[in-house]
This record gives C-alpha cells, structure tokens and sequence, in this order.
C-alpha cells in the first residue's frame, strides 16, 4: 500500500467519481474558534465517500475478474458504492444483506442494478452463503476497507484536501476524519503524507466504539464489544483492519471520540450553514472539528463528511432536539 | 445588458463566489424520464445564488462609493448576499428589513456585519426611510433584481452551466430556473445564448405567482395579484422587472408552473438523492424537471437549485408529507 496506488486510483476515478468541493461558513468558523474546511463525501455518488473505494477496486480488476462479476456484504454505504460501480462497469454485482436491514437501502441497491442476496441474521452464516456464491460463480469478493485497492480509492478523497485546501492557503493544521475500519483515514493519511505534510490525519469515532482511538493509544489492535449499532452506524465496525493499523499508528495524530449528541448538532449545523445532508456517522469529524476545539491545534482545521444516507425520522429527531442551535 | 458584462462579472467573482458543481442521481433521472443535471447554488455562500449578484454590485463601486457603504432592502437571501458581499469588500451595509421577519435570518445577517435597519410593515413606509438613509450617508442601493451588475453577476451561473453540461456531454435542452424577478433567469439566458445556443431557459414559477409566465404568454408585464408569501417566498415577486423582462422574452422558452407540494416533493428527493438542502423557492425548477415532464423537451434537462436558507419546521413538514416518495 502506498501512495502511487493511490495516484494510479486517482487517475481511474477522473470523470467517474465526482470532485466534492471544500465548503466553508463564517457561522461554523465562529463555533470553532478557527476556520473550518469541510470535504462534502455526502455529494459523492450513492452519498458517501464509498463510491470511491469501490471504483478503484472494480476498475483494477482483469477483464475475466469483470466477465464474472463481484461480491460484498453490506447493508450500508459500501453496498451502493459497489452496486453502482459494478454497473457502470457493466459487471455483475451480488450484495449479501441482513433480511432485516432497512427497506430503502436493499431497494436502493437494487435498483443500481445489484442483485441482492439476503440472509437470516440468527439463524444462517453470512460467509457461508457468500463463499459459496463466489465459489459458484467465480465472484471477486470486495472488501470494505482492508484490501489495498479500496484504500488507494479512499485515499483519493485526501489527494483533492491538500490540492484544494492549499489553494485556499491552508497547510497546517489537522484533517478530522470519520472512522470505522480506517480505510478512509488510512488513504487519506497517506496522501497527506505525500502532498501536503503539514495537515495530519485524526481519526473521530463515536463514544462507545471508539477502537481505533484506543488502538493508538496501546499500539495494537483493539476490539469493541459492540451490542448495538447506534445512531453512527455506518461507521461502526469490530476493529481496525489488518492492513490499515499500521497505516494509522504510523501516520495519525490522537482519536477524537464524540457523543451521539455532538453528531446530531453538527448533523444540524451543517443542513442550516452548509446546506448540505450528513448522516449521523459523516457528522462525527464535522462534530470533532466544532466541539473539540481544544484537542485539536492550528488556526484551521479540515473535516471529512463521509456520508449522508440517512433515515426522514432520524433526520427530523436532530432538527426538532437542536434545530435551535442555529 | 450584455453577456460581456457578465464576463467581466466572472473574472470579479473567481475565487470568491463558489463554482457550484453539477449533480446527479440515476434515481432523478428514473422520474424524469430523461437526464437530470442539478446545479446546487444552495452550496454557494450565504446559501443562495445571491451572492453572485451582490458580489458583482459591490465589486464594480468606485472607491468612493465603498467608502460611503451600501443599503439593500430585503428580508431574505439578497439581505444575507450584500451583507456577506459589503464585509469582504470592508464597507458598510445597511439592510431595511420588516420588524417581524424571522429571528433567524435578522439575526443572520446581523452576523454577517450588516446594520440591520427594522420598520413596522403597517405604519411606515420602507422606501422612505431607506431614501432617507440613504441621503444622509451616500449609500449606494444595490435593488435585487432589476440592476445590470446584479443580473451579470446572476448570469455567472449560467456560464458554469454551459462549460459543466458540455463536459457532460449536453449541448441541447431546457434549463429550468426558480423564478421571481427575473434576475437569475435572463442572466442565465444571456449565458446561455452566447456559450450554449443549444441550452434555452426556461423560468419555473409556483402556482399563484406565475407573472413572468402569464407576461411572457402576452408579450407585456403583467402582476401578480399577492395576498401572501406562500411556501417560494424566495421567489415571490409583485411582476418581472423593466430590465429584465425584455431579456426573458427575447431568449426564454415558457415558463412552466408547480404546485407547492411538488415544490416540497422536489425538496424531499433532493435531501434524499442529492444529499442538498432546498428551501422550497428554490426547489421548483427541480420540480418542474422532474414533475412537467410533458412541458419539456430533450434527453436532458438542467435545473437550478437557487438556495436552501428553509425553516426546520417547514423542511420537518415536507419530510413528514412526502418522506415516502424515496
């Protein structure tokens, strides 16, 4: 893993993957005592920054890898972004989803033209039933952070920061980043390290699944004990990956651990002042950057909104409990 | 009026107001029946394409004249554009606005840095304090709509369009324009005729409020007749203006008119497929893309968003209303 694989990846998403802006606020600088740059994943296509990961790793693929088409197992962003790549490629896509995920989302992935497989959470095994379709059909499964591809794909979110943050003078500073299985952070951090080293990767985490934070802290993989999903579901996973711990222990400053609260505030905050839509899970960097002033250092900081594929009723909940903090 | 004037407007407002980018979503182009390219200025800054235009005002005073200030009249986006627009050019901006206009937004543009001058709808007269004020101190008015470098600054929209959709590869079809004044709509049309012949503005307008509509059928203005806001409030004009009505009639195709609540259906798809934030005035150019199908012509169609400054509890109202149409 390294950073011309993530060039290279660059190279494969121009014109496919959309170039998100960096959106500011005096209204948000004010809260945050600094400037604050927020990168809009919410905008890429499908709604998160996913779409990017599974770009590069369908597009890497051989042609007899796309003759037969690829797997995942999803219920969230990763499954749109592999359903629609997968498509625009003219491949197969199968997505392996709980029976009970939400109505929306395996509709949604159908409708990018996935066939979705789906499984019963208590009494059948997910990688039984995925193993055997890829086996059957020579599907190529795509991992949702811990393959390299996937990475140097994320990584391209951190390549257009240090391009679009320099040009509006910031080259210092600290780049909050949501983070479940690290392959956003891991790819950004390293194309940090290569195109602007004086911004600095930290990862943000919501209380209670905050793995990775504490992963840096005691230098080896630590596990959550997950019991429920909560709200940032889409950023919540067991554990770091194999491959992108190193990446983070080498390269990132502190986690950042949020409350629930904080991400349905900066939900809130970004619909009013930027006029854009974060899901609980994309707020936790924007949350970090506007109530954690005191964790983080410089004159500027940059946060990743990873995503907006959220849910009406969890949306209106974070306007109707602080919609007045506008 | 002429499209070097906008030109001239662009070249003022590269590297401050925000190049908008083109959005798409194959869920939009399944319900319209043909391709949907969104241009979201709600992302621009102070929420609205209005900034382009007080930009563009204030931006082409003499030194003498900034030295004065300037003085707007307006209780919505154009307050908070000039507002925004007067601070980063360092000078004064007077805002009349009605004492009972929303607290939010006298507030927000109060923390823009505008003086924010309130009058009482029922027993005084605006034009005459605003006169007053604006003899005492030299300010210059920037009017919201029926000024050159206003519409010049607007038609700045119309120029990224026609470089964007190209890159899309769209050279021919309708652009479908959130219309109250006029101001955006013949800056767009003027755009348009000079760098997208092929691309003709269309102006959309809500049911009650269709001036421009019922002008351009008759080839003179006619008024509406307003008995209240409505929900487009941001779009809600007494009849096209003297400089910009004969620029719609010589370059528009006609204008097409929605229902509120294919306004707030717009809305909600935005919010869900888009992942932008619409105030319902600035939904119903995506409305009519998506809604009045019949009414246009092509295998695609370009709506401008025009801004996203909404209420929660009216955004809460369209989510709860038409949250299932997703």
């Amino acid at each position: 893993m390294n950073i011309e694989m993530i060039r290279a990846a660059a190279l494969r998403l121009n014109g496919h993957a959309r170039k998100t802006p960096l959106l500011t606020s005096p209204f948000l600088d004010k809260i945050a005592g600094r400037r604050v740059l927020l990168k809009p994943e919410c905008l890429q296509h499908t709604g998160s920054f996913k779409f990017r990961g599974a770009w590069s790793a369908v597009s890497s693929l051989t042609n007899e890898q796309l003759d037969a088409g690829v797997i995942a197992f999803s219920s969230g962003n990763h499954a749109q972004g592999v359903a629609l790549a997968a498509r625009e490629h003219d491949t197969a896509a199968v997505i392996i989803m709980p029976r009970d995920a939400p109505a929306l989302k395996i509709n949604n992935t159908r409708a990018l033209g996935a066939e979705v497989v789906l499984y019963d959470r208590a009494s059948e095994d997910r990688d039984q039933i995925g193993s055997e379709l890829a086996a059957q059909r020579g599907l190529t499964l795509i991992k949702p952070y811990d393959e390299p591809q996937v990475i140097a794909g994320q990584g391209t979110t951190g390549l257009e920061i240090a391009a679009q943050a320099a040009e509006l003078g910031v080259t210092q500073g600290d780049v909050m980043v949501c983070c479940g299985g690290g392959g956003l952070t891991s790819g950004v951090a390293l194309a940090l390290e290569a195109d602007a080293p004086g911004l600095r990767a930290r990862p943000v985490e919501p209380e209670n699944y905050d793995d990775v934070t504490r992963s840096l802290i005691s230098g080896q993989i630590e596990r959550n004990v997950i019991t429920q999903n909560g709200l940032c579901d889409a950023i919540v996973t067991p554990q770091p990956g194999d491959l992108t711990f190193p990446i983070l222990h080498r390269l990132c400053g502190p986690g950042v651990v949020v409350t629930e609260d904080e991400a349905l505030k900066a939900m809130v905050l970004a619909w009013g002042r930027l006029k854009i839509v974060l899901e609980p899970g994309g707020a936790v960097g924007l949350a970090a950057a506007l109530f954690h002033r005191d964790a983080i250092e410089g004159d500027a900081v940059i946060a990743v909104a990873s995503g907006g594929n959220v849910d009406a009723p969890v949306f209106q909940m974070a306007l109707t409990k602080f919609g007045d903090i506008l």
